[in-house]
């Protein structure tokens, strides 16, 4: 009983650390920030609940992969016509690629891939340092 | 000469209060954030001193035009092959909708985009408001 106590104690704490991080607006300044910025088509037929729980979907990450310093998102209103179709942009704060190579292959995150394939024809993903 | 000196006063002012504007690491807290996010894929043929020219100009922007509230880059170091041949990521905030549509068409911005048009066989752009 004490054991399982401690357990739900321990991951309500490590969920409410993550959330923490996550939620926080900006990247600390001391820290190296390395973005992931991923853009998604969806296909014409996607239809929007799928779509909107794609998004639900991303933005619980970070409550699940600890290496996730921040998240934002929104959808394209660029004026210009160069965004190749892509209607939702995810763009993802690590502090080292060590992170990134933790949170690529991590099971959460092939879930999340597993969702959103089916539904998107085409994704744009650049990753760099910010110098 | 008190007039000269005064306009050099105030356009150093301005320029520093500029590039203070836009050195600032992030955003921030208390004004809503609309990220425009521009990625190049350069010409096969394009020198790397001229991809340089165009680094250097885009990094000037924030320092010709107020408007830009925050401005970062790097290159592409992305693992999983979905950058679409884009090496170069740029990403600028606004405070406003407004504040962009003076950047578009801005003399300054103009003249980055003939400075850097020739050299690109691609570009990619999405904005957003972060969420």
């Amino acid at each position: 009983m004490k054991i399982l106590l401690f357990t739900a104690v321990a991951a309500l704490f490590l969920g409410m650390a993550g959330n923490g991080r996550a939620a926080d607006p900006e990247v600390r300044r001391d820290k190296p920030a390395l973005r992931h910025v991923v853009a998604f088509k969806f296909k014409a037929d996607a239809k929007q609940e799928r779509i909107d729980s794609v998004v639900k979907a991303f933005a619980a990450l970070p409550g699940k992969i600890r290496e996730i310093a921040r998240f934002e998102w929104g959808t394209n209103n660029s004026p210009e016509g160069h965004n190749k179709g892509c209607t939702h942009c995810f763009t993802l704060t690590f502090h080292s690629e060590k992170d990134r190579d933790i949170y690529l292959p991590h099971p959460a995150h092939k879930e999340f891939v597993a969702l959103v394939g089916p539904l998107v024809e085409d994704v744009f993903v650049i990753d760099y340092w910010v110098k």
